[in-house]
């Protein structure tokens, strides 16, 4: 135990995160990330390293090298595939926050703001035939093919979002959509090292593992989206709604607002918080359950994930996994 | 001899041209483009039918499938692979596009004038991802590592394109450019027949085919866009200058101008036409030879490229590889 070694945070949560257990193969990752990412030009090199260096959880390469473990999988191989999810996610951000004009990305100018829309959009482009260069170094058709399906789908879902924006959507519409841009990355993630040796039967638990893990951890985003500080969150509270888009809890809301109510929110929709305060919508969102309906939601999808490891053999990595859920759902930002 | 059959052309002159050769194939990556498209969600469909139902002359599959015949390589593996150059192609027009901001493609408006940026930045993804969706299905490593590598050359390309807008570039620079936007693809187009039946030194020669032709092609695309017509180009005359970017001619134009040229021509790379005229410009073009040293060095180009053909048995195919280059530097637009 380096309890006082670490200068990443509080010693005593760290050393009981599921993370502490692949720090070194994700710290690989990272000098990956930054290694292949000099090789781009300077420019494209510049905008990732910033958009490298803003943090983040490394969530996604965390998730594959966890799940990989599970199934016997690591070394290089694993890395490297680390990186390409980590790349894959870059990517999509950067080209999410060139479409949505976001000025703000974890706390700092985004990176469309700082170097403008056109760079951003080629350095997003670079970033996925990056990582789909990493992918193909690995020579394995099947891993390829999953995440060539993935991308699309990501896309996709990012198109159906931008056409329902400003729009009441159904229930079933949004939670497709969580499934495209979030949760399919994580179950993807989940699965590819036990798709590289070959344990197909895992994969598939693993892919319904990652799933439900995704659409838990998306939907306490979108709580928080609401319910979090501007500090915590590292952009602006109540963005989902100012930018015309319904999550759960904005649609649990809406379900059980009365008529005035209603107008209220879309009028959010339309025009941002100018006329209806940011305090009113939450004392909505508060008065209708909607917050705790989401909530429980979330904690139904975050134990469903916990069942699936059930089949599992005993192990460290088991219990690391086991323990992912609970701190999606329970995490402060 | 089908001369009155086709509604296309002049069908003398259609009889005459290399493609006609490979008109049904052709037609079935036609075929093949859309019946992908239709995959896509419905807004990138949209946007996909309308940039490829804008026309275009289909020349990199066109080049594809006919550098493969010389191989002996044809059938639907050529078909796929003549869909996911057209694809790459179109992906990289419409990110361009966005990029530039363009108002006006093939002579209609473009489609981020009609869609919005937003639509066509994930559009742009999604024929990407679709193209190397493709090429997968072929299972083919070495292929693949051709696609990624030139899409991330392109990418690069124009990023650096962008950096170096409104100054004043080298010769070198600018060939890199050429070489990087234009020519790999062509290149790549050329070998993919060959590598896919495995015929590594044809493909080699080839590749150095396609890159000739694609130098020439566009150095010669550089001119028309000073001497053409509006309504041959499809788009604005002396777009490239009023955009910052110097071509071959405005490069030799440069090199041989006074201070006060230099000055003039300096000023529409900041501001356009406004203060100085194109008239002036073209005339500045015409009197210091520019034009035609660029027209010269474009027909060097061409001359390589056929003379890489020469070691190639003569059959059909090589008649219609050996027309291309002049074709390409004769063209009125």
């Amino acid at each position: 135990m380096s309890k006082s070694a670490s200068p990443m945070g509080p010693p005593a949560a760290e050393a009981a995160t599921p993370f502490a257990l692949i720090r070194e193969p994700l710290e690989e990752v990272e000098r990956q990330f930054l290694a292949e990412l000099a090789t781009a030009t300077p420019g494209i090199a510049a905008i990732g390293d910033y958009l490298h260096s803003g943090g983040g959880k490394r969530l996604r390469p965390a998730l594959l090298l966890l799940a990989a473990e599970l199934c016997g999988a690591r070394g290089p191989k694993m890395v490297a595939l680390g990186t390409v999810v980590e790349m894959i996610h870059a990517a999509t951000l950067i080209h999410d926050d060139v479409i949505d004009d976001a000025a703000i990305r974890r706390g700092r100018p985004s990176a469309n703001t700082r170097w403008g829309a056109r760079a951003c959009v080629l350095a997003g482009d670079w970033l996925y035939m990056q990582a789909f260069s990493i992918a193909l170094r690995q020579r394995h058709f099947a891993i390829l093919d999953e995440l060539i399906r993935l991308t699309e789908t990501m896309v996709a879902g990012e198109l159906r979002q931008q056409e329902m924006a400003g729009t009441v959507v159904t229930r079933q519409q949004h939670l497709d959509l969580i499934e495209a841009k979030t949760a399919r990355l994580f179950a993807v993630c989940c699965k590819l090292g036990a798709l590289s040796v070959g344990r197909a039967a895992e994969a598939a638990t693993l892919e319904r593992f990652g799933r439900e893990l995704g659409i838990a951890f998306q939907m306490v985003d979108d709580i928080l989206d609401f319910t979090a500080s501007e500090d915590l969150l590292g952009k602006p509270v109540g963005n989902d709604l100012r930018e015309g888009k319904m999550t759960l809890p904005a649609l649990y809301a809406y379900e059980r607002a009365d008529r005035g109510q209603r107008r209220r929110m879309e009028l959010v929709m339309r025009e941002g918080y100018a006329t209806v305060g940011l305090a009113e919508i939450r004392e909505l969102l508060a008065e209708t359950g909607a917050l705790e309906r989401a909530m429980t939601e979330a904690r139904e999808h975050a134990a469903a994930a916990q069942d699936l490891l059930v089949g599992f053999p005993p192990s460290v990595w088991r219990e690391a996994m086991m323990a992912l859920p609970m701190l999606a759902v329970e995490r402060m930002h």
